[in-house]
């Protein structure tokens, strides 16, 4: 291949996706555990399907209405199919349950965690491909499960050691719905107007989902938001389900009480959060983990009975340096129509999704997840011929449960320094043949000595001002680096 | 939406993909996880690229020759720009060094875990979308780097059971470069077909390649396979080369040392076997565990030095009930071409690749990953009213570190327990009114009770015939079900 310069492709990648590393990455994997051994504690197992499917099964948008034929990277495969990445982990699970639905126990408990792709512009923080980490239980109508995601989504944040700073809330759409109908919002498009409304209260407050109910509203720059024009009763009694927020959850379901009156899908609304205080209040779970919140709604149309969000409630500085809570990190709920494209048939379902990139965002906040990652130790190589030597001495630390390399370049000592240090070594191991010939190795604490790396010219100079470093003789190797190790940690 | 029966999609999977469960994935992920700990053990750090890429950051082609512009997964996004599915992990590594040398620590060290997809026809254990494994040592040409990737698939193959069935193959490029030269084959459509040939050692003999280097052959089924052409002197000679095997690491670079004679290029690949020789055996790993192998070519023509293979040396029985040795699991090698598309220089790279789903099939085919996932404990819904009770048993259990979930279906008793069964649960809690009145549960061995399950009418019978049951104080839930789950782990 003789590529010229003027063929050379640019090294980028495309917009909204991204490259990580090290020690991100290990960060990650140890919350992946955590949610993985919560939602395994519960009975579920895990599933994986495909990154791409059928783009006819999958359905050809985004399950938020407002957005048809969009979002999602389709193509053909060499048998002229349309097929197209997963742009979440519930379609897939349709897609499953309706391949193999007899076969499988019911209800069906199944966790799922992979990358989902979306077509579409990206934005700060906002990426083209992320992780999700979904449960649900598919085939029973119980609202013993749907209390179960509760105490799972508490669980996770328990482990993760953000107890204190999460609450999950729960609503109910069949509440929703009773509002919606008492007001005469009928159509899916009025509908929607009225919920996106009222999911803005947390920005907005009252006052501002009061003018999207009715005339519409003018933010800070300027700009005007159509109203969903109700006229002031109408406002007035959405507001009295959205404001009906307190402090148990058995107030919360008092007051659904009165205000749905006889409304047949409101009072089963209530009757469904009654069952999940009963089985949370027998679990343990009090108000202060989860609560009842009627302003919770949840972007997607189509789910059918509660909807469940896991918020963080510490204070985090926006873009504009203003302390905004941090906000939902989770969030599902009940739909039942999860298999009805394919069989035509209802079947009950439940379930709930983490963000994860947004949760570990979290961590990082609350400093949970700054553990640096321990570089290996570096045994230099001061003597090209004494390899055997060296590959010796890193197996013997790796055999002590210890990271440990050999440098594998070319570069002299000062370079090589420089290097471990690049990878947050620990130590450098220096066997040179004065050294080899007394049967001694000299380690080099490199938290230590990092600050004096800089000004090394050669080794004599490097030597002459150490203090972080220690000759040992050859057969305490493997002790002597784990004490350095563990002084390290103590100072830390 | 209403779908009517005409428009519904069939629930089913692309051709090629696959859906997997339960102890399955379990048994992935505990492999997954020792290959991770021996490679970071190594000093290589996780990396994560995206799954999709600039098409033309990727290479239009994979890199087998005879190939070109297909098996790869295109499309455009909605900026229109040109995006593929990475086939493999190496395209991305390189785009990846390219955007971020200067900031790399050198050698650059890093590990890949992910799926990768191929746009192709699917056959039997052949699929679209796989997991591969790999770690590469970037920015440097030292043997060491080579040398480590061998010791590192020994240590995988070791800790996943497997050390005494496996053997890590090395050959050099440069010395089959040498092969090539001696007998003419100049052009790199000569050379491919050379070595294609003798690629196909292991399956056709001596003989067969001969045959394949000279006059063409004729296989079974009476197909007829074109030959490279060359004259019994060429095929001799090159046969000498691939048939040098022997015992040792040492006799074989003797040998090699007297076939390429003064070709510069074929003396510098026994150098470098020589240094891998003197790392390989100063860490301790004899003949037996890594063997210089004349025959071994993979398959990519991209490879500038040493290739690796990692085989596993039992036998299974192939489609046609022969017995074959199980062959290839892992391979890799040095290419030194990794930037040069991007930036027009050299960097030296060397990797390997681990093929997770063949790596599995040979595990369950030794029976190292059998041991079955297990089921959560299930606490029956005998009483709806009582569901706080059970919630609240559900909840003991998991504080005590065992799964466990409470029947979430409506199903009477008699559905609830072949539920328990199919989810190969050790253990089923039942507390009915008159259990709750007397402060008892009664626990039911499930693994046991198995057979006699299929027979029970009602609660009645069951209870009668029962040897598989104990009941016991509500207060030793805990130490009960784990007494029994402990029994059941002696008896298997």
């Amino acid at each position: 291949m003789a590529d010229g310069e003027s063929k050379r492709p640019a090294a980028e990648k495309p917009r909204g996706f991204r490259d990580r590393l090290g020690a991100e990455l290990q960060a990650e994997r140890r919350m992946l555990e955590t949610i993985r051994a919560v939602y395994e504690s519960y009975g579920f197992d895990p599933l994986e399907t495909p990154a791409i499917e059928f783009a006819d099964s999958l359905g050809k948008f985004l399950p938020d209405q407002d957005r048809p034929n969009e979002g999602v990277f389709a193509f053909r495969d060499d048998d002229e199919q349309w097929l197209s990445l997963r742009y979440d982990l519930t379609a897939p699970l349709a897609r499953f349950v309706a391949e193999n639905y007899d076969a499988l126990p019911k209800p069906f408990r199944r966790y799922q965690v992979g990358q989902v792709f979306r077509n579409e512009k990206p934005g700060p923080g906002r990426y083209r491909e992320f992780t999700q980490f979904d449960a649900d239980t598919v085939g029973t109508a119980s609202m013993l499960a749907d209390a179960e995601l509760c105490m799972m989504l508490c669980d996770v944040m328990e482990r993760l050691g953000l107890g204190q700073d999460s609450v999950v809330k729960v609503n109910n759409r069949k509440i929703l719905n009773a509002v919606l109908t008492s007001i005469g919002a009928t159509t899916d498009a009025q509908r929607l107007t009225v919920l996106r409304a009222i999911d803005k209260i947390d920005r907005l407050g009252l006052e501002g989902v009061r003018l999207l109910l009715g005339p519409g509203r003018k933010d800070e720059s300027g700009d005007f938001t159509k109203g969903a024009g109700l006229d002031a009763a109408k406002v007035d009694r959405a507001l009295a389900f959205v404001g009906a927020a307190a402090n148990s959850r058995t107030a919360v379901c008092d007051t659904f009480d009165r205000l749905v009156g006889e409304d047949t899908e409101g009072r089963a609304g209530v009757t469904e959060l009654r069952q999940i205080d009963a089985a949370l209040t027998g679990a343990g779970y009090d108000d202060t983990r989860v609560m009842f919140d009627p302003s919770v709604v949840r972007g997607l149309a189509y789910y059918t009975g509660p909807v469940i969000e896991a918020e963080l409630t510490f204070q985090v500085r926006n873009d504009d340096g203003q302390l905004v809570r941090f906000g939902s990190v989770a969030g599902g709920g009940r739909y039942d129509d999860l298999v009805t494209r394919f069989k035509g048939v209802q079947v009950p379902a439940t379930g709930i999704s983490i963000g994860v990139s947004r949760l570990q965002a979290a961590l990082a906040a609350r400093g949970a997840a700054t553990t640096q990652a321990t570089g290996p130790v570096v045994v230099l190589v001061m003597d090209k011929d004494a390899t055997s030597s060296y590959v010796a001495m890193a197996k013997e630390l790796r055999e002590a449960g210890l990271r440990a390399e050999v440098y594998a370049g070319t570069s002299g000592m000062k370079a090589q320094l420089k290097y471990a240090d690049k990878r947050q070594s620990p130590v450098a191991v220096i066997e040179g043949s004065d050294e080899r010939a007394k049967g001694v190795v000299t380690l080099k604490d490199l938290e230590l000595g990092a600050e004096r790396a800089k000004d090394i010219k050669d080794r004599d100079a490097w030597a002459k001002g150490a203090d972080a470093q220690v000759t040992i003789p050859r057969e305490n190797l493997v002790a002597e680096v784990k004490k350095i190790i563990a002084a390290q940690k103590v100072r830390a």
